[in-house]
């Protein structure tokens, strides 16, 4: 995702938007964000642990103030702000619509209070969800509201995110919930080889139903012969990368990948811990041990690619993993709230690739580029994407933190090379 | 003060110090602090603007951990800590007492939250007051406790300090109370002229009642033949400054205020603000006009310097002020909560000096050094003042934010040349 | 070119490399670095102006620490070296090799001084040069020779590329040679638009001769239509832009690049400078006008995508450059030393796409990555291109100070986003 | 001194001083700093190793800049300048004067090159030789010009320091000299104690002969009782020193010296360097052996004040070090050039105090400040030494490269309590 991680924008596509069926997602998407926040104090709510993050009481200011910008100030000409300085202070990188707060000092926002951000929010709901039953909005802004749901959720995965990395700081090491089943080890499947398709293939987003304008438009591509793993690695064979000297042998990293390495001093994924009886790592539930089964995560796409080098493969092309990635996406009977670590429980050994939705994020090779065709949308809501295509790269599939309605096989998330502090791991590719 | 700020130490020294009077002041005092962080959320005692600065909830915590470490502990073998892991979290630089929680990131700290430090407060109140009115602590556990009372008194003055700079980086520049009284203007009693004592004089706390251990020994010295101000210098006199070109002219600059002048772009004391109808100023009661006979107040050494020497004068060597700064301090009929300005009520023109206390502190030109004879405590306390004696400087009075009876004619505050958050201003002086 | 700006390997590939034309290269290559370094003085050969940059001397001596490590080393066990000390010193960025000085500090080393290098030059050479005369290399050594000459030459190009950075931080703005012809303004031919080739189309070395590894391998590719613009954009044009509120329109930007721009105030390529008769530029010759009908130069990747999508374009995909670009590169008459500024002498408008050679490096929106099917070479030398292809874009053409023989169609260069220092601009494209 | 370095200046006190002295002087001066650079390449004299140096090229010109602007302008109006572009470039920190070119990016300044900058000296030297010879000059700019003379011993003696520095970057490690004596250890005097001077002292230049105008007004001032040690500090008490511990015991410094300590991981000296057979020191003859008997050197006021400290002592106050400091300056027969490491010859023990001239540069607890009266004269001449008198301390005596003409007992030196790149090193002093 862009910095500001709220950057993907739908061009309206038409469809049977109704009205009422966008009142009851609006509810529950609303609602879902809220019960996310639940668990914190005010404190926890409010700081702010780097730059790239946000505080929680931010998040959800911000995405009430994407719905009462873009929709209800669209909505009725003389619209009164429910409170002016909101437009600066929740508006994250819209330079449409004005100045913005600076970034790194989110978390010395005390004042509006989590108290009264909420109440922010039931106000904004009121107003949307009262339009949306007298069903007072143009199609253009129901496509709004739609994709202010879509963005909404893409900010559940970055509040989730950026308290990992908050609570992480305290060397208490809190859990987030305390009341998440304990992981168990399974028995690993050995990883095998599918080819892929190849030749003229189509991807992108097809049209009908929503995406954000970044997965289109759909378009042919030439794609060589190939095969992709059957599943992600796993926390066991990156292990057996780290004991191999994975983070001090120069040859297996790029340039660039190598000297953040030395300067930072990695040594294993991010939130791992070195402790007398192996290594641990910290979760939303707190410290627990390194489940070798499961999938490897809080990886840079420098430690993926260096990884993929060590294994004598390489990182995917985003196009092979889209095609690779039929829908619909598997059905699991887990509450999203009781996912909240990689346990691919819904993804089972198959007849192709499996494991490619809801485990982690897939870092690949591709640059994070518009796709032939691509351009973005008039006005503020143009800045939504496009404007964040260079020095990133994509990243397929989806986390055990990513709303499941949210997840599909044409969406295209991305960060810079270095970040890892998201649930990101990796499938290896090699060429046939 | 220390970076730290709780940078004094008390060598015992005798005294009619009992039990059940300190029992009473330490009521008050504890009392005291949590009034003063009572107007705060739980986000407002939470964030951290700088890593020079602490947040409220920091400060209660760690004047606890003062008594329980200093006082508890040493009082009991065998006592158990209220957690463990507060002895790293609140500790702020004492080496001997172990590993300190990196300062720059207090803010992070978001547990334990406000309200688990309040119940931390009362159950560690609860143990000394127990202790005090069974009077099982030694002597030298009385004064600990006496030290921790002054220590306490230093972090009240830091809460504001600290919760200022907070807010003022807030857009919405909200005030810490809205209650206080408007501020008048008054009229400026002329600045005149007073020759201070000279020859072989002797300075320094006498050791009767407490003092911090940089009071001492007293001593004597040579002073050449001066004058001192009558009072401090105005925000009147201070804006005549500005307008003379104060802040773009080098000649009047040492080369390092003049160096950070240009890089952090000053053109007024810290808070203040141009507005169309000249300047406004930031305070504990919000955005406000610049009230011309108040005393100027948030300005660092350089800029006290620069003005001395533009006004042909220079500033006081800190034994100047203590001799002319006769005691007791005067009294007034205002609480401590009331003052939160520099307001001059009790300083009134006379046949000397006026304005010397609890209006703003007065930086002299004296670097912070030990006396003739000083030598640091043993153990952890001995690191309460001495290890700070380098690139700082003594201001000398105490500002409307001191507490009234933490102020005295000995008491020697410090700060780096650069700092400004402070209520700081000056009084010029001049040769004889 | 990558950081270190020697960063092409060649596989060796066949053909008919003769000792003996070899050594007419490399006597002709060599004296080349040393004409180019013949106008300098010590003291501008030893100073290095920013971490990507090297000093002069430093280039002279890393080109000749190539052929002794990877050539002389390789011919004889027990070679005996120049200096030991220079394995490390002359180091540019193969781990394989060993450790490296660190190259912020290039700079600093005041020794080995010039003349002492143009010894070391001279011994290597001698070395060099008798074996080929004596046959005495295998063929892939003698590979590796030519390689180490292509090596050379981009260096040659980066000598005029860093010194030209040194000589613009000196407010004397001393020219490099001061007999250099005065430019003249010309005609500008207008704009048009020329269909590309499209379908699946062929790229990459053909492997018939000398290229760089990342050239390969050739590979087939899906070219969607679209149009290349006959020209690069003028001066003329980019100041339109300028004057049209290009630095100060963040719509036009990638956030990336709007951040850099403010951060860095850029308001006009690099190296031009607002004089009171209009924009003025230094070069090779110093300070002189900008010269309307000459490509705009000193660009970043990010200001040639502003322009582009300013002016309703889009930059070129690498590949689309390729097709276009039909060999042979057309000659001209000029000594590469008159050229040093581009010209355009040789690109006369024709039936297609013209000034692709030889004026200014042209930025692509292509991301520089490993072309299907690529693998770098095993050992040291493996190091010199594959661990560069993060966060950088794909330069094509070849400027007024690249090496004649040095360009060709196939040719990758590539840069971070932000880079300016060298000779880059643009070219046009858009969807057909 | 300053960190420009060239930071006193004399209030003209009257006395004997002729054209024709001046003129001999003025001889042997400037031809002494010509024979420091001989031994020196361009490379060498080009080079700036950190922002806090200069080059030697540097160092020259812009003494000779001082007699340019300072006396050649000030002498006939209508003064045509060698280069009017040195006026900037060579100007260090006159503001009076006018802009000054950046001083971290001295080093970039390869032109002019040190054969122009001789050609400049010569220039300005017949300049002012021929004005001596008819003795044209004021007595004011006579005064000046034996400023000039200062000041550029003053350089002098940076002109080592610096390239010390420098020198000490290359990992070739190449002496200054190879002609220097070999060093030997000699017997070290047991370290005996003499009291000092007490009660009212006068200590301050008395104004007969040159001094720089912060060695005044002489003055009075309170001496409290008091020893200093007979010697310096030498090597080898100081390894005892960091075999106990010293660099690792956080009780043995100030708070700000322990951060520094910790965040650049001091483990000794500057420049020792630990090898299998002990300690190593690279001093201007390149690498040696740390000769025990040796006072130590390059060490920071941070560190001495922690040695004294651990050796139950303290440093001395700068007017305690002045009055045991008894003129003349005893005689040796060395010739400054063989002098270049502290070697002691001229100090031995008597009836007190000894090494006191000419060794190291010896640390006090005095901070740098005006002495009582002081007032820097008016114009540009007024910025050399009064604008520096913040957050520095005093050092007194004078090192094995400071010109033994400059030497004397009220010479005050001057340093940021981080600096280690001069020969600085301690004498301890304790209470009576």
């Amino acid at each position: 995702m862009a910095l500001e991680s709220d950057s993907k924008r739908t061009v309206p596509r038409a469809g049977a938007l109704t009205a009422e069926k966008l009142a009851a997602d609006f509810r529950s998407v609303r609602g879902r964000s809220e019960a996310l926040a639940a668990p914190l104090s005010p404190e926890d709510s409010s700081a702010q642990s780097m730059a790239d993050a946000s505080p929680t009481k931010w998040h959800l200011a911000h995405t009430t103030w994407f719905f009462e910008t873009f929709v209800l100030e669209g909505s009725e000409p003389g619209y009164r702000a429910f409170d002016s300085s909101y437009r600066t202070l929740f508006n994250s990188y819209y330079n449409s619509v004005g100045d913005q707060y600076p970034r790194p000092q989110r978390g010395l926002l005390t004042r509006p209070g989590l108290a009264q951000i909420l109440e922010y929010r039931e106000r904004i709901d009121e107003g949307i969800l009262r339009r949306l039953e007298e069903d007072l909005f143009s199609p253009e802004l129901l496509n709004i509201v739609e994709l202010g749901l879509h963005h909404e959720e893409q900010h559940q995965e970055l509040i989730l995110t950026d308290l990992l990395h908050l609570l992480a700081i305290n060397p208490q090491r809190p859990g987030y919930r305390l009341d998440l089943a304990e992981p168990e080890t399974s028995e690993l499947a050995p990883l095998t080889w599918h080819p892929g398709a190849e030749g003229i293939q189509s991807i992108g987003h097809p049209g009908i139903g929503f995406c954000f304008d970044n997965e289109g438009p759909q378009h042919e591509t030439l794609v060589a012969p190939h095969f992709l793993a059957s599943r992600l690695v796993s926390n066991l064979e990156y292990q057996e990368f780290m004991q191999d000297g994975g983070y001090s042998r120069p040859e297996l990293w790029l340039a660039e990948g190598w000297a953040l390495c030395q300067e930072e001093n990695w040594r294993a994924p991010l939130y791992w811990q070195e402790a007398e009886a192996g290594w641990k790592a910290f979760g939303l539930a707190g410290m627990g041990p390194v489940i070798p089964s499961e999938p490897v995560s809080h990886i840079s796409f420098f430690e993926a690619d260096a990884y993929a080098r060590w294994a004598d493969a390489r990182l995917p092309l985003e196009t092979e993993w889209e095609l690779s990635a039929k829908e619909p996406v598997p059905e699991d009977n887990l509450a999203d709230a009781d996912r909240l670590r990689p346990q691919s429980l819904n993804s089972q050994p198959g007849s192709g690739p499996y494991q490619l939705f809801g485990d982690v994020w897939e870092w690949t090779q591709s640059p994070y580029q518009a796709y032939p065709g691509y351009r973005p949308g008039p006005g503020a809501l143009g800045e939504y994407n496009g404007k964040f295509m260079s020095n990133q790269y994509v990243l397929r599939g989806g986390s055990c933190v990513t709303p499941r309605r949210h997840i599909r096989s044409t969406y295209r998330n991305f960060f810079p090379a270095h970040a890892r502090w998201q649930w990101s791991g990796l499938r290896l590719a090699k060429d046939a």
